[in-house]
């Protein structure tokens, strides 16, 4: 099976020396004691338990799967216990406030331990992950009764939480449901429909489960804006914080699915299930996206997490499997072979993995820290500014991480030639995981639409317009440092193509919606392509100042690996460029009955 | 679950509008009666058989898979029915030489049968398409006696003949081969050792199997100079073409693979197993090539069959799935929604698969094609012009038509949304069986060094020089139509890029064979690309030609995909000259050990 070891160096680098993140939090209340010495103090003790008591579970998280029991849905063997021992270690509360009994720990150092977990076993990572976010979406919209009663509960991971949107006929388009909810006269609600694709509809870890379910009440007005979200625990809540009665929450199948085994993907069934509402009647899909919005940076990170686990796995296959000569002669003569390791194409497909993985991880480390400052800074422009960049990078971050992801998957698979196919070796697992991540909250089409239809015209377009000053600023800082020039040059190049790229859109959305569409895709692998060169080309940046003196190889190869992506990588932006503003036409004139 | 149904119309526009099949065989001495109504009959028939005997097989062989028992390996429920009505039918000889029982149809319109073999049911179709491969090693090496008392019943399907490389610590590099052969005294031999990764190393469709093992003689020197292949049948033949006794050879264990789970993968213990050599001793690798050369563009073929099935599916789902509305206001207001094909992005990943289907499926033809004529035609010239084109074009089929076919049936996995990963659709399966082809075979990373570094010195750089000749006279002659401009003038950059790129690594080798190593991939890719470009703008000139007057609306979806492919696809060539010559620093510059 594939194995996993938290690469912490690589947080330090990122957290630390890339991105200051004990100086971020100086500046943000309620952090400033979240230092350095505690940050790799979380960060340690969280790899150890999820390379020991996480990472053990994922092969038979695959083997065994879920299965669904007369009393409810069944986890794989192992993972009530683990769920139990990190419930008990306070890791799902490190990010719950502390009126909730959480530690209150930042959102970031909460990712950083989540990006672990999902490493070592993505399928027992989801039911925490999505009770985080219905944690926030009740935080934020729920009333103070439902808060009191509810958070304290989701916010340890004693209670879970899951999101219920799709239906048999709807899932991208909400508009469709047709879930109901009918005031029961006493202030709450009864829900009535069938909900399906439900991740952690039903398990057997925590006593109760909260699903949140977009329904429609009886003076809704038609499409989106006649959803509202209710709150429909699986056992009611009883006197005095005790669990009460089982509510009418019935799991009537699970899925049989790719990957991700371990998570259970349930059709529910609500047969006047008591529940109540979060937040206004009709602003359902305002309350969801509390948490979508966080899910979605989530599943982003879950391409990251799992193509890292993917790397070192197939990075160690290729120093130790002896097969071949190096094209240059023996590396090795006193060998049968050379280790695989020698030949460029195999260090082609390691450092597209690598190169990837470290740049997300960079941006994503940037823009986890900007929700803790868009949530905490005393100053509203450095709280509006921070919002613009997480805003604007979700729908990247999504859909380009776990393209990414699921590219990095395959190639570290090839790498295993047969034995990346056959399931000993786990390489297979890791691609059937990590393929759900661009489908998933929002199918990646979905959010390259959200991108151009909505995140560039916020604001009169003061995201992106911020995000490309950003860029040209990071530029014009560093364009006359010669030992830079390997990195900005490239850079240079594609943000130019980044910025004319969004004159076209721009342009474009003025003529025809239809060709905003028809660029969407190529659009977003363009902004995130040139956001990892960012991160790249700002790496490059410490490490030069670094190196010398460095005998750890760690600087050494934080540049390998930028020059790899510079030289290999980014001039995909040219052509990117080049086939977005080919014009809808490519795409739209053939009849539908065609296809 | 996918449903199929072959194209016969794409069939009979790349057979006779485009390449004009009928007038090849009819310089091919033995083909000269195969002409259009007999090649009709053959496929539609095929159709039939592959879309009413095969098609169902394929979501069981997937489901149940492939068992042993004490008595030998036991292929998914149908199989042996299926087999044995397809072998009754005689679809197993269309190819096999008269004096050996078979009906003696070109190669081409074997391999027609075979791509919707392979939509239908890949793993069904491995059994018989090994068994060609090993027939024609066979018949090309095979000694008198051995052709005569093996090649009635290999080319009749009544055997199967399976390929045995692979090692547990070799696989690409077969010096490493440890099985061994000694003669026995009486003119055969006998084999010990163990080989992995057998596909068919044992079935219960046919009473006999021959395993063609690449063995070492005594007195065999090391490395690939010193590799044997002796036919090593599992039982033996008897007297007067019965069979005889049971050899020793033994499936030890079968594999838990990502898919194609009814095509059973063999460890297999040859102990002291009798067999007979095939062809001259130490020449086996050249035997095998035979075999192997066949084999590579068989699984070429399959990125192309499941793709087509994937696009099939994905498409009747597009047009099928209502959700959300056209950019451009409903398309469809008389329904809660449209369906989901009037979207860009839709359409997008929609079109990516068609137009690689299509021209990769005129690729092959024409490569197919050309097989017949370097084996049957009279004029050594012309036989050895085709030859030069299979040579160099194999390895681009293996890998790139699979690196498509991967992408393909990703891409219409993602129009499905959530219902693409759960196992009811099919659409899971077709992903997870085609994944192998990128691996067996030969790693594609094996197949883009096997261009850059045998088939472009090949002769002095003649197969490669032919084919530029052959694109340049391509534009030559259609260049000045206006018509056709729209297609030849992407095209003329493509092919630009193509000779920059293979000047730049014809001066590479002369320099650093690791430059060409880490050109090799993107070059291949390169290639691949601009193969699919000349069939579009071939293919696009026959539909100039019969889209008025056709109220088919086949030649005018066959113009807006090769549109698409003109404006969207092919302009990625220039990115891949430029990163392909981005020089080998960038991947050999790491130390092994900080991978």
């Amino acid at each position: 099976m594939a194995d996993y070891n938290a690469p912490l160096r690589e947080f330090r680098f990122v957290l630390h020396e890339l991105h200051d993140a004990p100086g971020v939090f100086g500046e943000l209340p309620g952090f400033e004691e979240v230092d350095r010495e505690l940050i790799h103090a979380v960060l340690e003790e969280g790899a150890r338990v999820c390379e020991e008591v996480v990472a053990p579970l994922n092969r038979s998280s695959d083997e065994e799967g879920c299965r669904l029991d007369p009393e409810g849905v069944r986890t794989p063997p192992g993972f009530p216990q683990a769920y139990d021992a990190l419930r008990e270690g306070g890791w799902f509360a490190m990010a719950t406030a502390p009126e909730h009994g959480g530690q209150g720990l930042p959102h970031t150092l909460e990712v950083f331990f989540e990006e672990m977990l999902q490493s070592a076993c993505v399928s027992f990572s989801l039911y925490s992950g999505l009770t985080r976010g219905a944690y926030i979406a009740m935080s934020r919209h729920g009333s103070e009764a439902l808060r009191r009663s509810f958070l304290p509960h989701m916010g340890s991971g004693e209670w879970t939480g899951v999101m219920c949107l799709s239906e048999p006929h709807c899932g991208t388009d909400l508009g469709l449901v047709r879930t109901r909810a009918e005031p029961d006269g006493d202030g709450g609600y009864r829900v009535r429909g069938t909900k399906i694709f439900i991740t952690g509809g039903d398990q057997d870890l925590t006593e109760n489960i909260v699903h949140l379910v977009l329904a429609r009440l009886p003076d809704a007005p038609p499409g989106v804006k006649g959803i509202s979200m209710i709150a429909v625990p699986k056992r009611l809540p009883g006197a005095n914080g005790t669990l009460g009665e089982r509510n009418a929450v019935e799991v009537s199948s699970i899925e049989q699915k790719m990957g991700i085994k371990g998570a259970c993907t349930c059709v529910v069934n609500y047969e006047n299930a008591a529940g109540w509402l979060v937040g206004e009647p009709h602003r359902g899909l305002q309350a969801m996206f509390s948490m979508m919005n966080h899910e979605r940076l989530m599943v982003g990170q879950q391409g990251l997490a799992l193509a890292e686990t993917a790397y070192q796995n197939a990075a160690r296959y290729a120093r130790e499997r002896l097969q071949g000569r190096a094209l240059s002669g023996p590396a090795a003569p006193d060998q049968p072979a050379d280790p695989i390791i020698v030949h460029p194409d195999v260090r082609r497909m390691l450092l597209t993995a690598r190169a990837g993985n470290e740049a997300a991880r960079a941006l994503f480390a940037w823009v986890s820290l900007e929700v803790d400052v868009a949530e905490r800074h005393p100053d509203p422009g450095r709280r509006e500014e921070a919002g613009d960049l997480v805003a604007l990078l979700t729908p990247v971050i999504k859909a380009y991480f776990t393209d990414h992801g699921f590219e990095a998957c395959n190639l570290c698979q090839q790498v295993l030639g047969g034995h990346g196919y056959i399931r000993e070796w786990g390489m297979e697992q890791l691609v059937r995981d990590v393929r759900i991540a661009q489908i998933y909250e929002g199918a990646n089409g979905i959010h390259a639409l959200d991108l151009v239809g909505r995140k560039l015209p916020m604001h009169g377009g003061r995201p992106i317009k911020r995000y490309l000053a950003r860029l040209a600023g990071f530029l014009a800082a560093h364009r006359a440092d010669p030992a830079m020039a390997e990195f900005t040059a490239p850079l240079e190049h594609a943000v130019a193509d980044l910025e004319e790229a969004t004159r076209w859109i721009g342009d474009a959305a003025s003529r025809d919606p239809e060709e905003v569409g028809a660029a969407s895709y190529d659009y977003l692998r363009l902004m995130g392509l040139t956001a990892l060169g960012h991160m790249w080309a700002r790496s490059a940046g410490v490490a030069l100042n670094q190196v010398n003196g460095d005998n750890s190889g760690f600087y050494e190869a934080k540049l390998a690996t930028a020059r790899f992506f510079m030289k290999r990588l980014l001039p995909a932006t040219g052509s990117l460029k080049r086939t977005l503003s080919a014009g809808a036409d490519a795409l739209m004139t053939m009849d539908a009955e065609s296809f």
